[in-house]
């Protein structure tokens, strides 16, 4: 059994005048924070708040990339050439490790977001794009990938170049019983019962498997669970899970570096 | 006598399909590029080529940091609030120290662009939301402003943060006798003569003087030449300008930070 | 006395995912909508969102140009040069325009956000830009601007280019005795009292006056009263201000093109 | 024998300093112009200026609307959603059709650019999003795509949507024995030679057939050609080409709309 588990979560994605995120609510119940980098959302001023705020909440600083899109959130396919995207992913990385540098911190993962993430996750010359540029920027950088078979080729290539790989579980999303995520058209993959949430997110984190869509326990080896801080009842069920982690004797730590 | 100055350009302006500058040709007679960091001018794939070709042509590479304001290529008044500018200085520099850091070189000084240029020398929110940032960053980035009278509030205000500052001038420009840049509405505020302007570099170079627009020979301390490279015209005037220094034992070299 | 007066706010900030303002709270209770387009604000799905919403509750659809900006948000000063400033107006009321008739209506008025809207008012070279890209654009078109001695020199310019021009007043700010905005920093220049509110903006309605900071009564003659919709008491105060103006048989109507 | 054809030509895609194509040299050549919207390129000082020159130049003004992604020029694939689509769409169109207005012309057609254009003839959910917002704005615009087999569907949606569809050919380009263009990556697929260029050109007007790479004589029924005006020789070609199909009594004349 682990002695501990990381709790992660996407945060800084307000802009401008717009808000979005309870940042400042869902912090104190997590370790890791995936800070968005003012490209798919993120603004500067945005930036160094969410660093600050995870600073004082002693949850450790990751960037959270996207693709050029503020108008789509990131969230739509773009056919980036790898080359191109491999810059991208320097770009951001370099902005959101000069906030945690002028914050005496530093940098502690790197997480793809939406659209990009499913890229690296599903495609070759995209993951490498990513792992190529976290190797070439600081390759102490812990690299998060998908757990499970579904992101098995992205943690492939990520220790290819020497990376330290970090898998995470959803304990929000119904996995098949091949262990990836099942589509959130199909019903029930949303999972929205906290208490099942939180079964769901202790037994990842104490056995390393979980319960698929169709019945079977499958293992699922995660070191870190990704939450959502979005409105009252997503950080309500964060506060929960952790709580609920910490009474099983699992503590919530960030990954060492 | 100097042994030896400093001959920056502004390079990297080029945007995505959008090509600006002769940043090749002029690269090998400058010792310092000052590279737009995707505000104004620039993007992630022109950043890594640019740092790269400085590499090669062991020239130095500064952040060239501006509003955002691609439209207007950074050269318009922008009434930003220094809490927010400072941010904005955090982010560009950090972006292109990771092109540096990615290609094994290190970031070596920062110099705004155009109007947020202006705003630091008249301005001193501004001025010190710049030099904070470089110093919040790293405190090693040498900080360049005016030569002359114009650039004093900076250069106090850049010292007041421990930075080292560096001071430019501008051998295409005419000055007054009080040594600012005479205004462009100004006739004879540019000087288009190739001889006129060497005379001129060479001069402040070797003697740390100049000629003002009204005849007078007034100091103008600079260890930098800001000269251009976006015409054929221009690239020619750098080459001998660096040839003219070089046959006057006056090395042309990075500033050491 | 008049029959009727308009009552104005601006809407359709929200842009991608981010949502701004009660848009469909409040729409219920005005009948001209200052729609962003997209610049400073808003995207294209809004804007036939709100124009969609606008039609179903009657309320005239204006164009809400702003500066290109949307980090600030449009209310940062930008030194935009009066032929560009001029392209920006015909380019964002065009987009408007194009919804309008997409949806079956026609574009009724134009009123400038934020800075854009402080430039025209105060400088006469942003005035002219913006009256003039009206007139070429489609000259029925309205032309916002402020009532009283603030508004005057915007409001001549729009009738030196034949435009209608309408004066709108702001009954939740004070008036100086010269009858302009008292400055925000001053207390008591924003007035919060809902039944404060309402008093002024009925007083304005109805009698063309309103008490100025210092006491006097002064004249203000205005044909659109600009409120605000994003929070609950903005909406609630709104709802109130119309109910009162037509207990006072003040009819809420658009003021006809 | 049709007495005239169509030359058209992607115009107006300079942004702020940059500039792009040699628009003014080619504007003599041609009978259309497609005007960037200032989503993929374009500004609005450029789209004022491109409309002014094609009314000098008797050249018709139509929209060329692209996904917004400046720094990929609208070449790469985006999976935009129909309904997002159909508003970008408006939005630009009304855009440059507001610059029409105001300089007393019409805008007369829209034709997609790049990946957006590519998406429409590929992806029916696309098709309909481009023909239904040119419905939506002015069922008067006529709506161009791909002449043979490749064009087919979005022809036919445009028909669908009441729209008068123009067909254009690529004279530069070669095609297979099914009427579709040789990939890029074939070699012969982009014809360098003018004289065979020009001979295709006239081919295409004259009879409505071109030789496929693979030799035979296919049927490819346009009423315009697409050529390119960014660099000196591909202007020459463009001259020489009208020359080409006048001296044989073709006329080069904008389809009536």
């Amino acid at each position: 059994m682990p002695v501990s588990i990381d709790i992660n979560c996407d945060l800084g994605e307000s802009f401008g005048i717009y808000t979005l995120g309870m940042d400042e609510e869902v912090m104190p119940h997590i370790s890791s924070a995936n800070i968005a980098c003012g490209w798919h959302a993120g603004d500067p001023m945005v930036m160094e708040r969410t660093v600050q705020a995870a600073i004082r909440h002693r949850v450790r600083c990751g960037a959270h990339p996207g693709y050029p899109d503020l108008l789509g959130f990131g969230r739509r396919t773009m056919q980036v050439d790898p080359a191109e995207l491999h810059c991208y992913l320097i770009y951001q990385i370099g902005a959101l490790a000069a906030f945690c540098q002028a914050n005496q911190t530093s940098l502690h993962h790197v997480k793809p977001h939406g659209s990009l993430y499913h890229a690296a996750v599903a495609d070759e010359g995209s993951a490498r794009a990513v792992a190529r540029a976290i190797t070439r920027v600081d390759r102490k950088l812990l690299f998060v990938t998908f757990a499970g078979e579904k992101g098995e080729m992205m943690a492939r290539i990520g220790r290819e170049y020497g990376l330290t790989v970090v898998r995470e579980a959803f304990p929000e999303r119904a996995y098949t019983a091949e262990g990836v995520l099942a589509p959130r058209a199909m019903p029930g993959s949303v999972i929205t019962d906290p208490d099942e949430v939180i079964r769901r997110g202790v037994r990842i984190a104490a056995e390393g498997c979980v319960e698929a869509i169709t019945g079977e326990v499958i293992p699922l080896a995660a070191q870190t669970l990704c939450v959502h801080g979005d409105n009252p009842q997503a950080v309500a069920m964060v506060r929960q899970l952790r709580a609920a982690l910490i009474e099983r004797n699992i503590a919530v730590a960030p990954i060492a570096a």
